[in-house]
């Protein structure tokens, strides 16, 4: 590899102005926004008007207020929608915006599992983000216990799909960019892979969505979650999304059936009518204040060219490699984030045997990373606010930290 | 009845002062606190601080950080919690402040169906407020249909419980005051006519947290959902809460197993293992921004007297229903609220053939209550934002519209 010259990237950058979208604080290179995103330099006005404004001001009528022009709080999570669709390829209609994560990937299971109820196995990742397997778990505890829970590496399941999709397999629960490695996995192979076979698809795009274009109804997905507060940079528990492709909207059930997903919510009839398309997965009361800094931080998206936020986002990660390989001689360090493109996310992450001391040492000068047990050390790069001289200041600091560390 | 005198009211209102910690808009009788609560002037600092300092500046590191304090986000819903628990009658570790009122309700009756699983009836009021009968229509159809969700009206089952708590019953679910009427049921006394007959309780205290002293503990009670955003004053859509009795901590399953529920989510273990306590109940990244929201909220409660809090909303609601008396005889106007003090929430409702046209001039005028399908007005009162004057302004403007409206 060769050494990159930052500053000729950073001066390449179409992307470069995006940073001052950001509150970033100083004497920081912050490497977690694939755990929390920066906030938006206009979000806390935004808040600001919501409270004092909407809520303090216009109470309770803000729910139906200016409706004509669907500014009302009844229609946020449709708005937000909407700025999410386009990141991940999907119609507005096949989207949901509120709950959590984990509370969405119940949803989006319980619907795939019923829809497919002949068949007994649930698959996933064997190494999977620990709330999906949770939620695995505690879906089948309800059901007591029908289905099987079957965990797989999801490397082994994408090397011999042939072994491991199988007949007696309903659901297949992956997520698409592995939350420790950065390994990102060929979505539209494995979904037509499995569909082929007659398995349900169910992705976890949380480490996807707002890192680069996510083109869920180009490979055909049926199912996938999001979460609002990494690369969205919706802020601290965000709320999360998900998908439901439009050819399941008849037949996709929606268990958590709360009244904002009735197709008529102040009809306050008493049998629940599913609203149509995902918005029957808006279950109860929608959480306005964090929607609205969601929806606030999405703007910052508005003018991006997706092809451009992947390509940065390569560069970012393909320099901070470069700078780190000859570290990798000199220390304990292993690479585990793929080298080839097709197969690496918007994070690099290595292998050394004090990863939580180095963390701890680092994140003291101000480099923020993160620490996932026992032994990785993650950096996420967020294109739309690091440059490639961050890069550069980051690696020396590791490389301080690492010389100390012997 | 006698015609109250407001001012003598006001000057003894022990809790008059209250009214400082909100904001109200000016021109405004805002008589909807029991569908979204007014903003408490702390609040916008509150948010203020967290978007800015805690999000922007301290990053990922919020999550654990002045852990030692209990200050990290981590324990933001715990916090919460606290200052919950005094209200109902529950003890800190019996309460998970977070999600939907929907989501919860869903939660605690899984877990209340499952305990009590060889009697297939869930036993609700044929009136509850519409999510609830959907969530329970939902979990049946996730469980295939093996329940039986039988729906009696409320007064039915308290007038008759022997003919309604049968053997077959194993969880009765009931919303303890009327969203239409105000109708406050008796929580201690049908809550131990059901145990005697083995069925599990779960309460919803939609309307009752806040607006008086609920003791869940007092009453025995099982389970309960609660909501952030009426009369906890939360904001809107604020995160909302569940209770579940200590003795049932052992026995009590998280079906909705998340990795914020789990002993130590930080271990990133494959295997879910419960939190101690209701925290099991919290499952996905806690929403820090409405949960703060919430938390600056609840500070209005803390040095308030509750025997206070509800002698005032009885004087409100006794003195709103006395100025209103006259007008039932020349209105077609009939108060659908108990006289009774022990049957009475804290709102005063009334049928009218031209509800939804007489609240839409109410609200014109800036008397803001809410119409609910197909003929009820309803006025909620607000013990910590409400005096008498406002009552007898309210009622002014009220003889008003009805007098347009003949």
């Amino acid at each position: 590899m060769t050494i990159p010259d930052l500053s000729q990237l950073d001066a390449a950058d179409p992307l470069a102005h995006k940073r001052e979208a950001f509150e970033l604080p100083a004497d920081t290179i912050y490497l977690d926004g694939n755990s929390l995103g920066a906030m938006p330099k206009a979000v806390p006005a935004r808040l600001h008007e919501v409270v004092t404004g909407e809520w303090a001001q216009h109470l309770i009528r803000s729910w139906t207020r200016n409706a004509e022009a669907a500014q009302d709080w009844m229609a946020l999570p449709d708005r937000v929608s909407v700025k999410i669709a386009r990141l991940i390829g999907a119609r507005p209609d096949e989207v949901a915006v509120g709950d959590s994560t984990s509370v969405n990937t119940f949803k989006v299971l319980a619907a795939a599992v019923r829809m497919n109820a002949q068949r007994p196995v649930l698959l996933t990742d064997a190494e999977n983000f620990p709330t999906d397997l949770y939620v695995t778990q505690g879906l089948n505890a309800l059901l007591g216990g029908t289905l099987e829970i079957r965990r797989v590496p999801a490397d082994e399941i994408a090397a011999h799909p042939e072994q491991h999709l199988t007949p007696e397999v309903g659901v297949l629960l992956l997520t698409e960019v592995d939350y420790r490695t950065g390994r990102k996995l060929d979505m539209g192979q494995i979904t037509a892979q499995a569909q082929a076979q007659g398995i349900l698809t169910v992705w976890d795009l949380a480490h996807s969505a707002g890192a680069f274009a996510v083109d869920l109804n180009g490979c055909h997905a049926d199912f996938a979650i999001g979460c609002g507060y990494k690369f969205l940079n919706g802020g601290p528990g965000a709320p999360a999304f998900l998908f439901v492709a439009q050819r399941h909207h008849d037949a996709a059930p929606s268990f958590l059936s709360g009244w904002m997903g009735h197709a008529d919510p102040f009809e306050m009839a008493r049998e629940y009518v599913p609203a149509p398309g995902a918005r029957r997965y808006v279950v109860g009361t929608p959480q306005v204040l964090g929607l609205s800094a969601l929806d606030t931080a999405l703007d910052v998206f508005a003018d991006v060219d997706l092809g451009q936020l992947r390509a940065k986002s390569l560069s970012l990660t393909d320099t901070f490699i470069a700078l780190m390989e000859p570290l990798t001689g000199q220390y304990p360090l292993e690479l585990v984030t793929p080298l080839d493109h097709e197969q690496r996310g918007s994070q690099v992450s290595y292998r050394h045997p004090q990863a939580q001391q180095v963390m701890k040492k680092l994140i003291e000068r101000g480099i923020i990373g993160d620490f996932r047990t026992p032994d990785i050390l993650r950096f996420g790069f967020t294109p739309l606010y690091h440059s490639h001289a961050d890069v550069g200041r980051a690696v020396e600091g590791i490389r301080s930290v690492l010389e100390q560390t012997k």
